[in-house]
């Protein structure tokens, strides 16, 4: 298995996590530059009743309190689904290296589609995208969450 | 003085106080649906070595703990600065009612440049949006921030 399916399944881990908790089950991965995971989080925004709190973010604070900075350099992220507009420009202002992710996010993304986070001047970082990273079990993981909830 | 440009005087305070402490300064006013006041903060990035901790997203996160709730229908927020794309898309997720904000920003602002958070339909909630209020007294301290500064 490549490194990057195996960060990616503990991003998925986190988003089956987040389902049993009854959250939009989206989970992530913060890789340092020596391949160390430094942090790990599915979505809390009911719990913590926090609209911030998508897993995105959580990793990035996270990785931000461990390193003590406010700038991930050389870290990589890997997120089930596409980032949302607001995880997306997080991602540019803590100077990512890389983004992997899974599904495609026709309705919420802010990456490929709509905002196109980092197509823009205002980003003053773009990292490196990576798509479609073990799309398919984070695809069956957001239907059959939304299916019960039906 | 009508009760927005109160508010914003708020906003306004916090950000001089964000000057004071070294940090970009930008501050936010988060008001309830009866004109309480529920929080306000300055910008703690460097501060708080975390890049999401701009000034919408800690009284977007503070009224939410208060309110217990990951919605603030209702609720108006005022800025000195037009807020990023991370932070446009917050204040869209978190059903903010009315956005009253200072200075544009060119280099880094999301909502009338650039990505356009609210133009798009990935933005699922739109606010309205009232500019350059406090406009000059926000550019002056940015200004002589960043002048001090080179």
């Amino acid at each position: 298995m490549q490194p990057f399916q195996s960060y990616m399944n503990l991003a998925l881990l986190e988003a089956k996590s987040a389902a049993n908790r009854g959250e939009v089950p989206v989970g992530a991965a913060l890789v340092g530059p020596d391949g160390k995971v430094l942090a790990v989080a599915g979505n809390q925004t009911r719990a913590a009743c926090d609209p911030t709190a998508h897993a995105e973010i959580l990793v990035l604070r996270e990785a931000c309190r461990m390193l003590k900075s406010e700038r991930l350099s050389g870290c990589d992220l890997y997120v089930t689904l596409e980032p949302c507009p607001m995880c997306a420009a997080a991602i540019s202002a803590a100077r990512v290296r890389r983004l992997y992710y899974g599904a495609s996010d026709p309705k919420s993304g802010g990456v490929e589609r709509g905002p196109r986070i980092f197509a823009h001047s205002q980003a003053h970082h773009v990292p490196e995208v990576y798509d479609g990273i073990g799309a398919r079990d984070s695809e069956e993981l957001l239907k059959s969450f939304f299916q019960e909830r039906r």
